[in-house]
């Protein structure tokens, strides 16, 4: 089929090197289409449709159905990478494969997971769990008793404190949006309220602090102040419909929308009411950072307004110049995602992208930008806005008040968490993505 | 623990036999854990909570990280039931257990299925979508080339035409929720809207229908209005994030927001514009059901406004009285659910249900109602209203419509499609639940 040379003069421009308006998008593609029409020159190829040809699996009887399905047999590539697939005596981390995925609920398959003693093998009934301390009536709840509580549900994100950490390295490493972002993911979550069951055993006056601890060996536990475990704090039992799987917490977990995942207590056996915190582990070693000025981050709940590219990104490789779709996800830890602005030229000018309803608070908001590459070099940035009027910062923003590292960071190195700030992805002549700093 | 006796006055009842005002809920569980402390005497067992025991899980390092992550071990029960595990040569059904899961989405492993000629094994990089017939310019799509697109995420439910058929027998069939209504389920859809590939191919005047065709061995195909299709029709390629799985269509299905599911053409590999409908298999035969005027009951697309209750429901058993939660689905064809109401007393009185946020168009909405049970027999029922104002039918209503059956209707047996009236399930005084007509 004969397709027409690309006419720039038909493209409705927002911002430079190539994009274009997002009107065009929520117009139900009208102006999009015309302009892929005009500038993939073989987006699709034309040809006479008759015959179709059979394949092989349209003449023959397929296969069984599983009682539980898996994914095709040809997306055996679409995983989880582990870090410690030996099970060595070390934290494990299985990280999302943003650059495969689309939308904002992350299967549960594809969750991301930290643990820090493997992941335990829990018998559900036999796991309970204890709410004691500063509270009127101490109770143990087993998972039968708390099926019978008033449920709900909410679409939200975990990510963890050290997502994103390889970016504060004063070099950018060369790594793929699932090495670099893979730390957090958006599922449905449906469970009980904690205000609910602290409502069943008291809370006394001086109780400020609750020390959350999971059944795993090391027993990870963390300190959540009372008012956020009275506003939308859940324990979690269901991801997506179905029982939590072992990596998120089996049978149970504390969820806390928006905060740090590793206060999200995992296998959640105990939460006690207390006076002050208890300074454990995670909180006052891993998770409290040094600042530049020697002071140390401690107990910096939020997961701050963040936003990054998921395609293309690092990995993918654009074939032709012509019409692509500039796609990512963007979410705060604050509430909803007010807008996101995207780039392709390296900041210098910026156009607003569409936003996938529903947005949520606390969410994976998916945001989409149409884009004609002209074949030229280019850099992607994306920035969020949320609800509350945070700003996603620029990185050098972010370094000068936190640091950086001069080598690849660890989770012994500092600074290594809560990095928000905006990742550039370059775009060179070939259609090869890379991570810049920009 | 010592706890009271219930004192029925304290209890803010919303409608008869136990139905408790939806507002204690929203008011973040105030009155209901109340109402839980002195309704239900062991929701909780209270006890001196230190120290806690160690189980095995707490004294040994868990197990490594898969790369993609499936339910635990003590889940296997949460399976769809297969009704053709042996892959005879005939149809295969695969229905969601709704009893055991909770919120909106339906997990991607659980997602219901039928296939007609079993589940083909398609090969994504030798697989094409062609588009021709009444068009200005017949096109082929790849998968690569579909990627570059503008895509579309929605949240929304597919259901089989013949979900809940063994309702029309003019007995009650004693099965559970999964096999009278597990052929429906919800996900996240992301993929292409098909409005934006007829902008590329063009249609002439004269095309009203769409036939699509699957690439599976029976090559199921449909009609479709060129109307549905330029509303909100999308060439599916992700389901939940990820992939489309196997049943569903891999590597793409074609997905009509609120028509019957058969409609759906899964493993898309052809759409024919045309003047007329092909008055294909499915459509002059299975789904065109003798109404009792002996009429044929064709093109009937829309999967009209519905609601069950999962929680409790037959399988179940309420161990003693006291505070439960009733909860459900609810989703219509044309739109959002307005309310749900609820009935404990087969229909005498009704209380309006909590609806979960988000309420999404053609999606499930989840619906909840908290219920002190007394120990009585009691009849539970949900009516679902949706926001064009269609009201669910009683069974009455329906079969005086379309018909019933006087024994258990098969694919075969006619009527046994599109039942959306509402369903009972009647609490025996020792907790037990059974399908009953009211």
């Amino acid at each position: 089929m004969v397709r027409q040379k690309p006419n720039q003069a038909d493209l409705p421009a927002i911002a430079g090197n190539g994009l274009i308006h997002r009107r065009a998008l929520l117009g139900r593609g009208a102006a999009i289409a015309g302009a892929i029409g005009v500038a993939g020159p073989a987006l699709a190829t034309g040809a006479a449709a008759e015959p179709l040809a059979d394949p092989a699996w349209s003449l023959q009887v397929g296969d069984a159905m599983p009682p539980y399905q898996v994914p095709s047999r040809f997306e055996k590539g679409v995983v989880r990478t582990v870090d410690n697939p030996e099970n060595l005596p070390r934290n494990s981390r299985a990280r999302t494969p943003h650059h495969l995925l689309q939308g904002m609920i992350t299967p549960n398959g594809l969750h991301f997971t930290i643990c820090h003693g493997g992941v335990p093998d829990i018998d559900p009934d036999k796991h309970k769990l204890v709410i004691h301390g500063l509270v009127k009536r101490p109770l143990v709840f087993t998972l039968e008793a708390l099926s019978r509580y008033p449920q709900t549900s909410r679409i939200g994100f975990v990510e963890c404190g050290g997502n994103s950490a390889p970016l504060f390295s004063n070099e950018p490493i060369q790594a793929n949006v699932q090495a670099l972002h893979g730390l957090a993911s958006c599922s449905e979550w449906t469970g009980v309220l904690l205000s609910t069951l602290l409502e069943e055993t008291g809370i006394l006056p001086q109780a400020k602090w609750i020390i959350a601890e999971g059944a795993d060996a090391p027993h990870v536990s963390r300190s959540v102040p009372v008012a956020k475990a009275l506003d939308d704090a859940m324990i979690a039992l269901y991801q997506n419909g179905e029982r939590i799987q072992p990596g998120q917490g089996y049978p149970m977990r504390l969820w806390l929308p928006g905060y740090e995942g590793n206060m999200n207590i995992k296998y959640l056996r105990r939460l006690k009411l207390t006076a002050e915190p208890a300074m454990s582990y995670y909180e006052s070693r891993t998770y409290a950072q040094i600042l530049p000025d020697g002071k140390s981050y401690r107990f910096y709940f939020l997961q701050e307004v963040k936003s990054f590219i998921s395609s293309p990104s690092p990995g993918h490789v654009l074939k032709e110049p012509g019409y692509y779709e500039i796609s990512g996800v963007a979410y705060s830890g604050t509430g909803r995602i007010a807008k996101v602005m995207v780039s392709a030229d390296g900041g210098k000018s910026w156009g607003q992208a569409a936003l996938q309803d529903p947005i949520l608070p606390k969410a994976f908001t998916r945001f989409r930008m149409p884009w004609r590459w002209d074949g030229g070099p280019a850099v992607l940035q994306s920035r969020a806005f949320d609800e509350a009027g945070n700003v996603q910062p620029t990185r050098a923003e972010l370094v000068a008040a936190r640091g950086q590292t001069t080598k690849p960071p660890s989770v012994l190195a500092f600074p290594s968490q809560h990095f928000n700030a905006i990742t550039s992805w370059a775009v060179d002549t070939k259609g090869g993505v890379s991570h810049v700093y920009a």
